[in-house]
């Protein structure tokens, strides 16, 4: 297991006996058993997708709208007790545990999408609408909501994380797709960050400075979507390379040439062989890229085609596209099933999903390092990447029993950070710090961004009692 | 003239005379004649294309690289003298006046392009290289710079105001152009502000809080860009229409039906008839639409002829479309006109150039309600429209001598942004707050969001040296 020291006490005592039972019995009083403190709720909201050690939450209040996020807000900065905002509980970094305890508010039912706008391709839907059933809403109207994280995660948690996907090098990541947010403030007021406009020079950006804060800032509570329409036709690809290099060298000369790629993802070959193995495939086991293509029936031909044309100047082949949407999910299938490909190496073992991000340019020797480490290291980690935006995962599977694996993942997962940031890189692209990057934070960033980080906390939470013990040290 | 109770003093005293000399002498005996107090130099660099009164600093200092702003923003920090950044000077509402005084420092000559990473499509530039110049620098390695706000602008003044232009419909913002920044805070250290990663995920957006802070949180000294490859193919276009509503309804449609307009610009009638009388063309005087499409030989021609189809259900036409760069810049020198035939409606006459925006299908009413209310008002007052993202400019030609005419624009200006707030949008689409738009502040946001800028503002520059008086009144 990752040693508990990776999850350093927040600078804030834990709340008095007193103060956690202030909160729960005024929330008691209110909202009868939507208030909990049965251990097993308590448990599945500390944590759940990641290593960290479980540290559940004193309580568990199940909000329905914005005036029950505030109550429960103004109630807990009066008595000084943390907050812990909880959606789908899909995130990877310890981002929900309860290092202080204190009352996680589970805004899942908070599920309504508000409103449609199909002529401004927006959307305003609350936090707890995950992202599956949002674009189950959209479809109708031929719009979806392009960010696509693997997870069902929820919308409010997406915003947090700063998520993204495999969609990212097209349509971006959360950052670029919030309009405007409704916040419950630290002291409980509610705050709206921005409006329906499509841009704005109106002061500092409060939406930018909430989305990624993982619920150190405030409750989103409202969540204002930039939307697409669905695209007329859509082509899918897949094309093995004989190196990872090859691959990456052919995604840059696509994104160079302007080829509006949608997604385009890399298996290494130990993620092909995993695929092989779980889906019973007889891909070739080499770095394998897939593709997506939005536009118009003549533009996704033209596009597949141009990939197709410049994966074979690298050596790539054989080039597979479709625009058949049977066809297309074929295509597909093998990514689809990396996760649990990944799972299903070792039956019983652990995974660990991690991420870093590095410039376009550094992709293939970063991943390249990465699988000698991985070798080197004696683990079992296959590789998917974002390539088009030089974000990749790790996936190592890991017997959570081996003292030993547990000491060597550890020193990779150092490694595969600084490797990351030594080529001008990110320790996380889309997972978000939570508790187990806290420590890569100084690594990241210069002292003077991190006081800066630190001053922005204390401004706007000076009591820190919002999901303190994450993101930052104070 | 507008009144000067636009423009309230900030909350902090001018700094003391010996605050003032002590700054002085201190550059001038590092730097010489790079600090001057020549008044015509002062005041050319307090406030050149707004209409707020001119308020010069005590002194501007010419830098020529960060260890010279970082040196002369703490001799200002350790005196509390104002600190006002300036790089090209093109911005409309008063950013670079001093009403405290103080040192304006110019990083004009701060103008490197520093590196040009073409497989990462990004550069990082020094802030007083200018959007043009970039765009020569990057031209022979196939490479732009999309954002392109009409003036000539600094990339670091582009970056502190949110400026976005005729391409943000395709490209974006600023907001989403800035890879990261480098930053000399208040108290004179340097933070660099993210990577060269294309995203992250780790820790509190401060590029994203720079972009935009109009110079009142640091000084940006080096900007991580973003990059486009050159398109092979481009298409001009140009439609009038029946009506503002049919031209903005064929703009919906277009974007709804995921047609990629890299550009789409609306003039008014009275724009094209402005138009028609300086640039001598016989153009029908209607509301006209000006598009550009970027991408392959085929596409660009796709997208042509499905916007010419869209635009004659809305009976728009004649539509003309063209891809030869002599025939594409002929369609296009009306918009580009648009500024100075403007001017030229009233010689003598001043323009006062101001932006709001809304939503998309909201766009039509608030173009139409602004032109009765210009007719109204007795005004003369073209509109042209960045039309994709529901961002106009009212572009009033005003006699200066004429206290009436003045007062009623001052009304219609109240009006203008008081339409586009009620219409869920901004006071500002992309021109900035400065101190011309700081009275719209409450009105555009509410006493949360306007505490919680004051917050980051208090907590980041405690001492309010930074550009005092913008933004937010403290």
């Amino acid at each position: 297991m990752i040693p508990s020291s990776d999850t350093p006490a927040p600078p804030r005592p834990r709340p008095e006996a007193a103060a956690i039972a202030a909160v729960r019995e005024g929330l008691e009083a209110r909202f009868g058993n939507r208030l909990t403190t049965s251990l097993a709720v308590r448990e599945q909201h500390a944590n759940t997708l990641s290593w960290a050690a479980n540290q559940p939450p004193d309580m568990v209040f199940f909000a329905h709208d914005v005036d029950e996020v505030a109550a429960a807000v103004t109630l807990c900065a009066r008595h000084g007790v943390p907050v812990i905002p909880y959606g789908a509980g899909s995130s990877f970094e310890g981002h929900t545990n309860a290092p202080l305890g204190g009352l996680c508010i589970d805004v899942a039912a908070m599920d309504k999408v508000l409103a449609v706008h199909a002529e401004d391709l927006d959307c305003v839907v609350q936090p707890g609408v995950t992202r599956k059933r949002l674009n189950e809403h959209l479809r109708d109207a031929g719009l979806f909501f392009p960010i696509d994280p693997g997870a069902d995660a929820s919308i409010g948690g997406m915003t947090s994380t700063r998520a993204s996907g495999t969609n990212a090098v097209r349509y971006g990541t959360m950052k670029d797709n919030v309009l405007a947010l409704q916040v419950v403030l630290p002291d409980g007021r509610v705050a709206r960050t921005g409006t329906r406009a499509r841009k704005s020079s109106a002061g500092y950006d409060l939406t930018r400075l909430m989305v990624g804060a993982e619920g150190t800032l405030g409750v989103i509570t409202e969540i204002t979507l930039k939307l697409q329409g669905i695209p007329e036709a859509i082509s899918a690809a897949t094309c093995p390379f004989p190196t990872v290099r090859a691959a990456c060298d052919a995604t840059i000369l696509a994104i160079q040439s302007g080829l509006p790629v949608a997604r385009i993802e890399l298996a290494d070959a130990a993620q092909v062989q995993a695929i092989n193995l779980y889906s019973k495939l007889g891909l070739p086991e080499t770095p394998m890229l897939f593709m997506e293509f939005h536009g118009t029936e003549d533009g996704v031909r033209e596009q597949a085609l141009r990939f197709g044309e410049i994966a074979a100047e690298l050596g790539g082949g054989p080039f597979e596209w479709a625009t058949a949407p049977e066809h297309r999910t074929q295509l597909w299938q093998a990514r689809h099933d990396a996760y649990w490909a990944a799972m299903a190496l070792r039956p019983g073992a652990r995974t660990l999903a991690t991420d870093v991000c590095v410039p376009l340019s550094r992709l293939a020797e970063c991943v390249e390092e990465t699988q000698r480490d991985i070798a080197e290291s004696g683990l079992v980690a296959p590789i998917v990447g974002h390539v088009g935006d030089g974000n990749f995962h790790v996936c190592p599977v890991v017997d959570p029993d081996d003292a030993d694996e547990a000491r060597r993942l550890q020193g990779f997962l150092e490694r595969l950070v600084d490797r990351a940031l030594a080529m001008e890189g990110t320790c996380t692209g889309e997972h978000g710090v939570g508790q187990s990057k806290m420590k890569y934070m100084e690594r990241e960033h210069d002292a003077a961004s991190l006081d800066m980080m630190r001053a922005v906390k204390r401004a706007l939470d000076p009591a820190n009692i919002m999901n303190p013990g994450k993101i930052i040290r104070l």
